[in-house]
Order: structure tokens, then sequence, then C-alpha cells
């Protein structure tokens, strides 16, 4: 596993996430790639790495993502949320830096229930959540490929068709999701002197 | 004021909404020509007219309208929904049909944010809500005047440019509504028997 | 399996749930005994007994139910939510009447966000959603177990503390639960003829 | 206006709000006290004071109140919120810390409503999203005037029963409010530097 380590000044910022059929960790890829973070991958049964639970311990930003699956989070990453009942006890994640990020087919699909839903579990931890920080590109000359042309503000968002395979996702969508991986870092930096 | 009361076995719809700049309008329109309802208009001052209390309490379902402006819905549509303390003490409005709808500029632009709320003030009332029930169109063949194309599952939605005038909207958007006003009087007619 | 088809003129009512620690199971018989209804258990693993599906195929109305843990469902229950993405693509449980339940050990403890949940999956049904129905007891005067002393509107919830066993529970909260089940029945009832 | 401006070192937190009968008056106040802050009051026809609008623009972090009312925030603080689209069109606000609090008679009665819109409006100006910070206390020994009784994790929250004036509140939910000024403006502090 790369680490998110950066040099002297860099924030720790670890993207955990479910992906379904790839959609989801592209997205996760182009927020690391912005954030110069570590990735935690969900797997198919809900669990995590044997290092996962370690490196999200020591985060300084944790940025959560699933697939919107039936108006939600998908079942492996609530069943993610519910192992974490074990940091939250002990309250081990207050103040860390959240942010969440999510993807559908249809254009709105609820993918909004989603982000209040990874706010919510970070407001349980004790967290700190970061805006999308993105104005939406809504005018009559947007273009589909523009940052946030979706219109998110809660968090980073991405919509494919539903016959559309990951490999067929919007260049704007990956871009505003790097993008939002910068933000994260710089808003974690901040925070962490 | 015309009047939604058809004939026999019809079920009588009002639509309560507020307008900005005629986008909320022309939704409502489309849904009450849907429905065969009546309009009842929430003015610049979140005032209604003198009859329209009456016409609410008369009414088998409640369709309520609102532009999406920073996150939620107008100030003017929350007044009225303020003042509706009144039938909310004694739940007169216990067990109509509630329904919902809202434009904005963003293609999610937080506009589950506003059917959430109109949502939770139905359930204050008592009321049932219905859904919008026609599934999205979210395949690569999609068309922007497809039947929901935005993807909305919890109430009827629009979305126009930031610089595009209510008379621009989408055809589909509008025939969305439309439905929508239809399902709405369907619904409450079954659940009037 | 018992049946919840009664006699002429009865709804068909199936309530549908997760429990971790048997409050929820307790919440679900009560629901169940005042509307006559089913029960259909999701299992510790998220999975509904063999013929589950088809009761849920069958009924008129379907009550969810899940504790809530870090802020939403449990994985178990979302599970079920995301499996049922098969009578969800051909919208076979459309027009159904919905409804939910939640307990959690805090007073409130994101049970709103539970109950949101539930609703917005009810929504991607082409669902119909009932209200709680009951005013909130909450004068100066307002015990314990009165009726919705807890104060929701879009479901029932009930509230135990974290050291409490499923014996343990409030009186109001499970009689609430009762009266919540009977609303959803004749609510269905209605809607059926 | 006393200022909200400390020592060097210390962040500028403000407390906007609006109170019908003096309830969110009364945890404006003692947030203020906690965080060292300015009030900025909402009137009531949803208008600030003459400098209100420049006090906000010179916060670190931006504390925004309002009762619950029909599931929502007032239509006062809904009329603030729409007037804030000028701060909002130009990102103003974007990275300023924001947090949220809300009164209402019932213990739920949709509080998590209103803290979720507060929340979506701050997403909306780019804003960082301060949680609770604070352990429910849910456990049989718990009593009404511990810290977050309640069990809210997104704000602050207090209750006090529908015939009960402000003077009546519970010292516990004040003491809540206290604490979680204290939290916002340390918050504030570790960002602004």
């Amino acid at each position: 596993m790369m680490t998110g380590t950066g040099p002297h000044g860099m924030a720790r910022v670890v993207v955990v996430y479910h992906s379904g059929y790839g959609h989801t960790q592209r997205m996760a890829n182009s927020i690391a790639e912005g954030a110069g973070a570590e990735l935690v991958v969900i797997d198919a049964e809900g669990n995590l790495p044997a290092d996962g639970w370690e490196t999200l311990g020591a985060a300084d930003a944790i940025v959560m993502g699933s697939p919107t699956y039936m108006g939600g989070v998908s079942w492996q990453f609530k069943k993610f949320a519910d192992a974490s009942s074990a940091p939250w006890y002990t309250q081990t994640w207050k103040d860390k830096i959240f942010a969440g990020f999510t993807t559908s087919a249809a254009l709105n699909g609820d993918k909004m229930s989603t982000l209040n839903y990874l706010f919510t579990l970070a407001m349980q931890h004790g967290g700190i959540w970061v805006s999308q920080g993105v104005m939406p590109s809504n005018s009559k000359s947007a273009q589909r490929n523009d940052a946030n042309y979706l219109g998110s503000y809660s968090g980073a968002i991405a919509q494919s068709p539903s016959d559309a395979g990951a490999s067929d996702m919007f260049a704007g969508d990956l871009e505003t999701a790097r993008r939002f991986g910068e933000r994260v870092a710089e808003v974690a930096r901040r925070f962490q002197r």
C-alpha cells in the first residue's frame, strides 16, 4: 500500500470506499490522486483489509465513498459503517476531517440521500465535514464535462448511464473528484497545524 | 377560481405553491392540468388569497411546490408552512394525500432537500405521501425530454439553466409534472372511496 | 407463518424487519399485532426466509423496520434493501402502502435519518407513505409512556437506554407501535378498495 | 454590540439566529458565552440589523440557529438564508466554519430536519461543518441535565415542553449549548492558523 503521508506539512488523507461495478473506484482513484491519499477498499463482503482500521485511525482526513444503491450507501459500505461503532464508542476519530462521494445512474437518483448519510456517520464520529466547494456549472452554456456540472454541494458526485461501464465515465466528473481530493487535503492541512 | 371538484368519483386536488420567477408556476400549471386541480398561490409576502385556507381544508389531496432557494423551500413557502400550524394543531389535514415538487438551476442543486422538507411537513400534518411513480430515464439513449429524465423518486422536479427564463423550461419536465398530477389525482381517488 | 389476510375487506400488511438485540423485534410484534400483519424477518446475514419475497410481493402494505446503527439502518436491513432492486427494476411494489419504524438508545440518536432512508427506499419502489398520525405528547404533564412521547411524525420510533435489554422497553413505545400498526392497516384498507 | 474578536489567536465566531419565544435566544446566548461570540439577531420580519451582513462576512465561524417550526427553520430564518444568496453567489463565505442549533417542544420533533437544512445551507456556502462532539448520555442512569441528554450529533439541540416558557429551559440543554460554543471556537481557532 502506498503511503499518503507526504512531505513535511502534508496531511494524511485516506479514501475508504466500496465499489460494485468500478465507478466508485474510479472516483476514489481521482480523489486519491488529488489528495495524495491512501485507498482502503471495502470488499464484496463489507470487510476491510487487515490493516484497514489502523490506516483509518492514523488518518487526518477520511473521505468515504459508496455507490448509491436503492437510495443509500451499499450494504457493504453500511457493514463498514456499523463496524466503525468500535472507534465511535471511544470517539477515536473525533475531530478528523471527513468528506464524501457517490455515484449513480440517474442524474439525481437520491445521491443526496447517500451524501446525507455519510455526513450523519461523520457527525456520529465527532468529525468535521468539508463541502464540495465548487459552484455548479448551470448556465445555458454549461457542458457535461464542466466542474460540478451535476450541481452537488455537500460532496462529490458522478453519474453514468445505467448501461455504461466504468470505463465510460465522464471526464468532468472524475476531474471534479480529483479537485475535491485536493480541497480535502488542503482543508486537512490547514486544520492539522 | 376554477373548481377542482370534478364529476362523481373525482378527488379534489389543490396545488399550493410559491413561484419566484415563473418556473414553479409552470410546473404548478402542468400538475394542475394533469390532476384537474385548483391552484392556490402563495404571494411574494408569503400569504395566501382570502379563501386559500378554506380551499386547502376542503382538498382530498394537497400538492405543495416551491423553487429550491439556498437548499430549501423559499421563505415565502416556509411562511405558509409556518402558518399551517393552525390546521396542524387540530390535525385538520390528517389523512389527506400529499405530494411535492420543486425546480432549480442546477441538475441536483439540493432539490432533494426541498422534497424532503415538503415530506416532513406533510408528515407533521398526519398526511399520506405519494411518490413520483415514474422510473428515471437514465440509459445511454436517454433524452432530455424523457419522462423523469432528472431521476427523482419522492416528487416531481424540473431544472432550467440559471440564465433561462420560465418560457425556456424543458417540455419533458413539464410533461413529467403533468403526469405526476394525474398520478396524485388517481391515488387520491382510490383513497377517497 | 401466520397469515395476515383477514376477513373480507382486510388489507394484507407485512412487517419486514431486522433486529439486532430484540428491541426492533418487539416493535415489529406490536405493529403486527395492531395491523394483523405477517412478519418477515431479515436474518443476521441480511437474508430473507425462503418465501419472504413472495410474501412481500403479495402485500398491500409493507412496514419496514430496523434499529438505528451508526445513524442509519443496519447493514442487514440495507442488504435486504439492495436485494429489493429486483422488484424495483420491474416496479412490482408500485402503489403499495409503505411505513417505517426504528429504535435506538439515544432520545434522538439520528432515528430520523433512518426513517428518512426508509421513506427514500419506499419512494424508489413507487410507494405511498403513511405518517405516524399521532400528535406528540410534549406538554409539561407528558409522561414517558404516553402515545408518541418521543415526538416522531414520519414513522414509529422507540428508545431504550444503551444498557437496557429488550425486555425493559417502555410500554408506551410499544403501544405507540401497536396503534401505528392499526393505522397502517386502516390506510391500506381504504386504499385497497 | 460586543465584539467577538478576542486576544491574539482567537477566532471570530458569530451566532446568527431567529428566536420566536425566547428559547432559541437562550441557546444563542449560551453558545455565544462558550465561544466568545457576537450575536446577530434575525428580527420578526426576517431581517438583519444594519451591520449584520458585514459582521457575518468578517466571521471565522458562523453558528446558525432557529426554532424548529413545522419541521424546519422558521420562515424568518429562511428569509435570511435566501438573502444570503448574495454572499453565496460570490462564495464570500467559502471555507468558513459553520455549525447549527435548534429547539422544539417534542423530544424529537423533526429537529434533525432543521439541522440537516442548516448543514445544507452551509454546504451551499462552501463551508466546513462542525459536529456536536459530545456523546449522548443514554444509559439507564442518564439524567435530564446531562450533557447531550437529547442525543444529537450534527448540532446542538434543546427541548422544552410546549407549555413551558424560555425561563423554564433545562439547564443541561443550555450547558450543552455553551460547550458547543467552546467547541466551535476551538475548531475555528485551529483552522484559522
